[in-house]
């Protein structure tokens, strides 16, 4: 297997565009990295598509990445519609620098798409509810918002971290979205007004919460060489992982932890060299947790991390410098392309107010998916280094 | 890029099973698979699984792999979900077989899984019509029966093919699908039945289309050594090759000869080296197409194959030894990988009342999806060498 490099990384804004289809969300990300890599667009020769709802939302089931790339201009070459729940984009990033790295094709896409707002916010949230298994979970009822409060609150009295603590990261994360013009939410919020938000299930409260959204992000893949030629700070894929839950005991490492150990092996490194990471804070209390099960900190010290800055803009490991899922939006499929254009931008100092000085050269992005037997479905850990 | 085998191959029978669901369809064929290469299922690796309308029927989206092999019993290893309509199945052997070929892993599996039988027949139709650009061709209203039909009138009208030479294939098939045990439909049928059966679009009669059906198959692609270490004839792969509609001109091949061209390239054949192929009769007529379009004979040629007997059990070049499409079934995600599984079983002299003398040694796949701007979708060709 050879080295891989991110050629272009594109998104388009996040938000609801109730008159965008995904061919229009599609259409903009994947022109962006075609110009901004400039390749001649015949000689991409594979496309995954991540996509993880649009056959319940807008109707498309099926062939969905030959239909959205219909307008783009792509056909004859294979198009692989890839879905993994809200990991669908990172899925189809593991797939297209596993086939660049196989040297079985020089130059891949990975696209994300996702249409989450339609006239039926009932039929979006029934859409989002596919992602655990219907038969078992769906059958007792339990949405994410559910799942996360148990892991909250199980984690509240384990170690002592505090609803205060959980909003800080909401508090950060809408400070980091304020900066980013492709942010769906762009305004700044107090820890008061997290705490006084809607509860949802407690102690999960509304301004914890990720919105739903519209949006597409494509990353485009290549060879070392293409990277060069190119003239932007080439970007190396040192590990992409993917992992799935496991019926794991009570003392095994869950999911997020095994996947991001086999990414930091791949990658050779350890989890303290690096330097900003993009993680998946569907509920911002989450990204406490993340910072335990990536190894930012020991168990029960993420509170810490959040309350001393480290983890802001300006700290020592900034962690959703886009503002996360939870202000920079989430539209599923598309965002864990979005999370690695984020970090590809923060490599080549394109990230313009929320720049972090010094440029990072280690990026880590973490990105899940659906629940099956209370554990996340899939985990997709990349690790990227700035050359 | 190293040489495949596959090591397993199984189907479920395919047919109407209403009080099985898309893990009794996915439970049996993965673990057929396991105990016939006599290999630990803790050392598969990654698992490619095909479904195309799930979360249209059972309401099962977005991670329906990992939903699937809960009860199987795979858990850990990434799990991928892969969609390209009546394709799907083929798209995820393509996916493990490069998966195994880039040395990135050892043992992939592929997995196919649909359930289209639900209480709602107007559900299952619908969901067969989401295969299509529902923004353009789903606006016109036109179905897979009318874009069949259109193309068997200018092909009868171009080269005088008979509406008396397209049932023949449906009366071969069923005859095929008689002596095959897996097979949805058992009968036989004469051409005065199939012409005679109710009018779909004309020319193409009920008893020319396959039926909808509920299935699951899987195959299991290794190493030569493991090939070699279970005991029974490898089979190795050969080429595969997946490819997408592409707004052909006039003058140009389409985009099932462009495909199996590059295959046979792959494989290093030509189409006359092929002893047994396995393809997407989904009406049959389009068999006769297919005959073309694989290069089995010239254009316009295709009528004498089937008047000669040449593509029928006895033949030179027996076309869907199964029973196609048409006899044996169409659950689409499976569909893929039960034509592999019945070449494997040819050349492994496992096929029972329907085995080819003497033994086939080249086989074909062709696997189809989907259709965009009156084109198929999605085209698949795999070329099998049995060792």
């Amino acid at each position: 297997m050879r080295d891989t490099y991110i050629l272009g990384v594109s998104m388009t804004r996040f938000g609801k565009f109730l008159d965008k289809g995904l061919k229009d969300l599609a259409y903009e990300p994947v022109w962006n990295v075609i110009y901004e890599s400039k390749i001649d667009p015949h000689k991409i020769e594979i496309v995954f598509v991540g996509n993880a709802y649009a056959g319940l939302i807008t109707g498309q089931e099926s062939i969905r990445g030959q239909v959205m790339l219909r307008e783009v201009g792509i056909t004859r070459i294979p198009i692989i519609n890839v879905e993994n729940a809200c990991a669908s984009g990172s899925t189809a990033f593991f797939l297209a620098h596993k086939a660049v790295a196989s040297g079985d094709v020089d130059l891949a896409l990975a696209l994300g798409v996702e249409k989450l707002f339609c006239d039926d916010t009932g039929k979006s949230l029934k859409a989002l509810s596919t992602s655990s298994d219907i038969d078992i979970e769906g059958r007792m009822g339990v949405l994410f918002a559910g799942i996360y409060s148990m892991r909250v609150r199980a984690h509240m009295e384990r170690y002592g971290i505090t609803k205060e603590q959980f909003a800080k990261v909401s508090v950060k994360n809408h400070e980091h979205g304020a900066l980013n013009p492709y942010a769906q939410y762009r305004n700044r919020v107090t820890v008061d007004e997290v705490l006084n938000s809607r509860m949802i299930a407690d102690p999960i409260t509304l301004l914890m919460t990720c919105p739903m959204g519209d949006g597409g992000a494509a990353v485009l893949i290549g060879t070392k060489e293409m990277a060069k030629a190119m003239g932007k700070r080439p970007v190396r894929v040192g590990a992409s992982v993917l992992g799935s839950y496991g019926f794991i005991r009570k003392d095994e490492p869950n999911i997020t932890s095994r996947v991001a150990q086999k990414a930091y092996e791949e990658a050779g490194i350890k989890p303290n060299d690096i330097q900003v990471a993009e993680v998946h804070d569907a509920v911002s209390a989450v990204e406490l947790f993340l910072y335990e099960e990536l190894g930012f900190c020991e168990p029960g010290e993420s509170g810490r991390l959040i309350d001393e800055g480290i983890t802001w803009l300006g700290g020592r490991l900034p962690v959703n410098p886009s503002g996360g899922l939870t202000a920079k939006g989430h539209p599923a499929g598309a965002t864990g392309l979005a999370q690695i254009t984020e970090i590809v931008w923060q490599m080549r100092q394109e990230a313009g107010e929320r720049q972090i000085k010094p440029v990072p050269n280690i990026g880590l992005v973490e990105n899940g998916g659906g629940n099956v037997a209370g554990e996340t479905a899939v985990v997709a850990v990349h690790i990227l280094f700035g050359e």
